[in-house]
């Protein structure tokens, strides 16, 4: 069974919009056994009826997204009515609907949105709980595909897919799927140093699909094969990545940290430089953050480091703000205020200033203060452009911590002990 | 001159890669006066064959992603040489490349990565400096179009992009561009709300295209066309936005707030419970910010925000941590700490646990505390998931404190006077 996405809208080729539905619609579709054949993008207007008459020969199924709007380039629906003969008829329903959400916003309905009550004869209305467009499922006609037209923005598709259009789907597909994803996420190992390791053996297993995707310090090892082929590769697998390996269940690094730390009733609080906050942030975007995360310092300036953290003046100026020593003062310092099991700390040269022979841009010096124990400490360089060097710094204080919580689990001891 | 955007990639559609090249590409050619007309993405493999001759008959550019590597699902070299009928000729100065790459990292040359040296006759070679796969540019051979082949990561793609192919396409595409295109960022105003203020008036004009894109509380207004004719309507898209205009030069609301503070010699701290730093990390993104950012203070636990903003505990008892009370005295006491012009702060309810009736989940306080001035506040509700939440909270935050800089400029007063 092959599925084919469409995709229509002008911003999506300007530029201005990312295009996030094939992505989407993937990650919906693998478990139900379905791939994506095919995902076409084309602009608002006219392209639409060419292109969707192409998808009739090849696709079972075509998701198709965008033009369902009320403005003169949305033609979606009316492109799909005459590719397949089928009247359009005003749905009083839809009508409501709209006419009540516009009433909420105060304002009135035009007589163009009336577009969007129109609906194909034999069509299924999906219900748009966010906005006025409602999707429609149109069942084949003389041997055309299983057609979805959904609106455009991934706010009103998302659930909108969910509740109404996967349960049809499952519906036209049926079965179980006979082959598992498995996605291996490891970080301090690039693409290449994963595939001479393991890839390259796993590869050479006929019904075993092996693919990589690599982040900013993190790779995720993916098989696709039976479910029997993949237990029994798994040991050799996990035995090869090591503690390199942050989760087989697709966990993101910071949402490991935070499980854990409340697993084990600990608590972390942070110092940053030149992360500016972002470290803080991506754990707190963890839900439950806050039983484990008390507090944040973002020290940018010298003379917050002095007054916030108790650094001192003497050791910025003998060493300079970005330097191990002044990390270690920051985490031990962020330790003692915080009052926390763990303090991370960071400083370093984000760039594209600042940089020296010594210190180029991308240098950062990383701290992690343990209660009770030694502060542990690395130095990096990351040149990269801001935001990845904010990115990979704060990756590899994450992994720091990750790494002491394993430790801490295998020698059985817990750092406030 | 049509364009085409050809992608090849099994993960693409798999979901676990977003796709950013159509969005790239378009942002790349628009100057040069070229549109995309089409963007299709195929699974690595046979597939590309069939999508790459639909695209002979319709477009005079092609830009091909991906398939490049030395794996045997990568055969975009292979069949663009079986389409037009070219050899494929060993490039010696490709395999010294790939031979230096490998043996700074300690690796040898495998038997099957001289596919990456193999080269159609008549090709342009597209140095790649941060891979080991080419690109290659092929001329139209008996009415083909003008092919790129390039490598499928983006930061392979991009600077080869930028230094080698721009160079041709120009070549090819010659003459300036007829049409232009503007963008006006708006913050508070919804996109319908946008529409109904100017949008509509202006796609009366037959020679102007006007489009929307909205983000988390931004929504951005696109017009294209001739420059008079933008000239001419600028004045009247200027008034109607009003002091809702963020940039009418692709800035983000960060990069105004920190470029305005720099150019005043102004500064900001911040003070955030609820956003866990991601407003400190939105305004360290941008370059230079440490000339106006000197510290921020992630008070998430409520201890915190007593010992590290002096908030007194009776406050927060008789109040809650979620209340006006709470910000306006985080925002005053991070003023005092930091020592700054300006302080920011924000307490609220990120969920998805948390709400209360009276205050439910996404509440949140935001207060502006200003050196010499009383402190300002505001309560919003944005009950969305936790990111979402972090996003529209810090927007509506450095919004405060853009439209305090407008109000400020208008007064010819320094909040410091």
């Amino acid at each position: 069974m092959t599925v084919e996405i469409l995709n229509t809208g002008t911003e999506l080729l300007l530029g201005e919009v990312l295009n996030t539905h094939a992505a989407w619609f993937g990650k919906q579709l693998f478990p139900l056994g379905l791939r994506i054949s095919r995902q076409t993008t084309v602009p608002d207007g006219e392209a639409i009826r060419q292109a969707l008459s192409e998808t009739f020969g090849r696709a079972d199924i075509v998701l198709v997204t965008g033009g369902l709007g009320p403005t003169t380039d949305d033609i979606t629906r009316e492109a799909v009515s005459e590719l397949l003969g089928l009247k359009l008829e005003m749905d009083s329903r839809i009508k409501e609907g709209i006419e009540a959400l516009l009433a909420a916003r105060g304002f009135t309905l035009r007589e163009r949105m009336l577009r969007q009550c129109m609906v194909p004869e034999g069509a299924t209305i999906l219900p748009n709980d966010h906005g006025t467009a409602p999707g429609l499922y149109i069942p084949p006609v003389a041997g055309s595909p299983h057609l979805f037209l959904f609106p455009g923005p991934p706010r009103e598709l998302q659930p909108m897919f969910e509740a109404a259009a996967l349960p049809i789907i499952r519906s036209i597909c049926g079965g179980i799927p006979a082959r598992e994803c498995r996605v291996y996420r490891i970080v301090g190992l690039g693409e290449s140093a994963v595939e001479e390791m393991i890839g390259l053996r796993l590869s050479s297993q006929p019904d075993l699909e092996v693919g990589y995707c690599a982040r900013p310090n993190e790779v995720d090892l993916r098989l696709i094969g039976p479910r029997d082929m993949l237990d029994e590769v798994e040991p050799a697998v996990l035995e090869t990545i090591g503690d390199h390996l942050v989760s087989s269940k697709g966990e993101q690094l910071e949402e490991w940290v935070v499980d854990r730390l409340l697993e084990l009733g600990l608590t972390v609080s942070t110092a940053e430089s030149c992360t500016g906050g972002l470290l803080a942030s991506r754990l707190t975007n963890i839900p439950g953050a806050s039983g484990c995360f008390l507090r944040g310092y973002v020290t940018y300036a010298n003379e917050a480091k002095i007054s916030d953290l108790d650094v001192s003046g003497e050791l910025i100026r003998n060493h300079g703000a970005v330097s191990d020593q002044v990390a270690c003062a920051m985490a031990e310092g962020c330790l003692r205020k915080a009052g926390t099991d763990f303090a991370l700390s960071l400083t370093g040269i984000a760039g594209p200033e600042g940089g020296t022979d010594a210190k180029p841009v991308g240098t950062v010096f990383i701290a992690l203060a343990i209660k009770g124990h030694a502060t542990t400490s690395s130095r990096s360089v990351f040149s990269r452009d801001r935001e990845t060097f904010k990115q990979l710094a704060t990756q590899a204080a994450l992994d720091m911590l990750r790494r002491e919580l394993l430790r801490s689990e295998k020698n059985h001891r817990s750092p406030s002990l």
